[in-house]
């Protein structure tokens, strides 16, 4: 196909006039499709359906350790439940401690502890003058609102192919004091879908931060959700990495089951060193007596272990994979050799990244919407709802059928090839 | 009986002697129970256990306005379980936000966010010299761990047999800027099971804090723990009258079924001014996407209205009843007369509250403790655990058998009279 940077303006504007008259056609057809958020669609929940079984009025309620679920205790999780999310997050049982539904929560809860109470007897960050987050970018909209919340000055790093730049991140985080965190999702990142390498993993560990309590808040939320079986992202042990560098502390691992079992009434879990477990520990147990140890029976009585997890994730993949295809397939069919876009061919996570010519993507979720296909708003991928490019596109296709993707796509080619188009006439007018 | 003030030193050595013969027998039997925590018991956790049938994986998953409660969405909780925790709150379902298993987490959440960010747009707690919160006393000791934990100043406040001293409450709130905050348990207090009257109520609504920031934080934990059919409590609903005295904002209210489903694997509550969620909301919306769904279901299908709570806690009642009457009975067949301690009646709650003669309090517990009973620490229902006389226990009748209670009663009461003759030995001497 032609480029549209090669095009004349005469074929700019031939071509527009017939995308037009696609479009209102679109439009007509009245559709309602949402894929703004990573939500698991209708089939995938129903996978785990039978977990709601295995807990019954004739359960045994008692652990292995014989403590009773039902009641108070466990303030870190059933000795069962910490091994299983152990094994999920590739970490050792010690270093887990389970909490309730939401790994986001227990973000949220680190964040806002060292803003009033510091990292394991540092000076409070609400009594600093000036605290900054590195953000990898594009990244997960949600890290940045709690970040934003309160006050944390945000700086963009380049993600790219296999991880942050990390000339960068090294440059920030060993010069500067106020840099006291960097988001992380370094598996099948949140939204362009990449690993981080050995290399940056290893880089990351041997960091030697000017701050004392600068720690890595690393998200690894789809540590299991491969899309294919046999093309598998590999991703090297932080807490190791950081344990052998010296240092021990510098990581808080997070993850959950929200896109396992069910989004909401999941399990989740933090990760890190026994130091920061014992500093943590007076927080947490002031918090909550116990988080949801019946739910967390149930996750282990369902799954069982490990190779049950990976099985349930294999049927998760069978049901995204056509999905993902769906996209991708007409993004390249309908888009390449244009030079108005590209994008990321992921092999596990949630999303499919877009950047579109700079000066687009809002433009396009605009168009979007009037055809009734709702994304992510444009910039929700970079700190402060700002994308300093106005060009990526976060795109969801869990949550429609594959069949509702494969129209959602061709909405979504055919409103890129219209604002590509403007933004072209624009710039030669 | 002869009051132990009464006595002669010669008639205290003989009877300790008796009561130290008889302490070797009950060492020898090597008993081992805890009365230390508010935990119910076995057969109250066992008329839950029908709960954990109503939902499978036949089960419809839709809420009433037809959200799929698998899936993210309804972050202040579903609609019908919002109704639910609002009845059981005596509040409107527009103030409710159902929350986690925890309604401590959501106290310890307000309590932080104070800190960190203020009270809808106050200056933060922690860029403050001196925050200040007033603890009504016997209290709940995992309220004032909260406050300890973020360095807030806590001030005893006598709680009498109508609700805290609430000439001292007025002097402190209505004058000092530094005191932000109050813990309550109006209903079946802990630990001594008073009821605030409507009066003490209403004066509470009519404060005129001198802080804009200053709240009451009132813990509804026993709202509808009764212990008889018959004889009930009542309270004045704190909102409303909070509204009617202009005082709309000055009032959070908490509750959960952590006593009523499972502990830990309840749903809680927060209600409030619809101005105060409004404040919540961005915070509440960037720490979670949402709570357990799914156990909101659970508990609206099995409970289906306040009927239905009722009736269960009517159940709890059944069985709680001969736990409290087998310590009273004791404790009254034992101890009246001898001038060596006053215990309360309470008419629902969890907890009996036992005063002993100054200074015997410490060495009660550590009696117990020798004959494998282990209570409440003394002074862990005052802030910073010092109760200043030395004086108060906790008794949490509700884990226990009523025969383990019985047995358990008789032996603190020898403890009580041990320790009560050696202090006045000792005041002799």
């Amino acid at each position: 196909m032609k480029s549209f940077l090669a095009m004349s303006q005469e074929e700019l504007l031939t071509l527009k006039a017939e995308l037009e008259e696609q479009f209102k056609t679109e439009e007509a057809k009245g559709l309602s499709l949402n894929m703004a958020r990573g939500k698991p669609g209708a089939s995938q929940l129903a996978i785990s359906m039978p977990m709601l079984n295995v807990i019954n009025c004739e359960s045994d309620m008692n652990t292995l350790l014989g403590n009773d679920t039902r009641n108070y205790g466990d303030w870190d999780g059933i000795g069962e439940c910490r091994r299983l999310m152990a094994n999920m997050l590739e970490v050792k049982k010690d270093n887990v401690i389970v909490c309730g539904n939401s790994s986001l929560n227990i973000m949220y809860d680190t964040v806002i502890r060292s803003m009033v109470m510091g990292v394991n007897g540092s000076t409070p960050w609400c009594k600093l003058d000036k605290v900054k987050f590195l953000c990898p970018v594009p990244g997960y909209d949600r890290h940045f609102k709690i970040t934003e919340l309160f006050g944390i000055e945000m700086i963009n790093i380049p993600l790219g192919e296999d991880g942050p730049d990390m000339d960068m991140v090294e440059e920030y985080v060993n010069n500067d004091e106020a840099v006291k965190g960097i988001w992380c999702v370094p598996k099948y990142s949140n939204p362009t879908g990449i690993t981080y390498s050995d290399e940056v993993v290893r880089r990351f560990a041997n960091l030697k931060p000017k701050a004392e309590d600068f720690r890595i808040f690393w998200d690894n939320a789809y540590c299991i959700h491969h899309i294919f079986d046999d093309i598998q992202d590999k991703i090297l042990n932080i807490l190791e990495e950081c344990e052998k560098a010296g240092n021990p502390n510098m990581v808080y691992v997070f993850g959950s089951t929200s896109k396992v079992s069910f989004p909401g009434s999941g399990v989740s879990a933090i990760a890190t060193s026994l130091e920061n477990m014992e500093y943590i520990k007076q927080f947490m147990t002031t918090q909550i007596i116990g988080h949801d140890k019946i739910n967390q029976l149930r996750h282990v009585r369902f799954f069982k272990d490990i190779d049950g997890l990976n099985a349930h994730m294999k049927k998760h993949a069978d049901l995204l994979r056509p999905k993902f295809e769906a996209v991708l397939t007409i993004l390249e069919k309908e888009l390449t050799g244009l030079e108005i876009g590209s994008w990321t061919k992921p092999r596990g996570g949630y999303f499919i990244s877009f950047d579109a010519m700079p000066g687009c993507a809002k433009a396009i979720v605009a168009r979007c919407k009037e055809l009734g296909l709702i994304l992510t708003g444009a910039g929700a991928t970079y700190p402060y709802g700002k994308d300093p490019k106005d060009s990526n596109i976060r795109i969801a296709p869990t949550f429609p059928t594959p069949e509702e993707m494969e129209e959602a796509t061709k909405m979504f080619v055919l409103c890129v090839k219209l604002a590509s188009i403007e933004k072209l006439l624009s710039q030669k007018a």
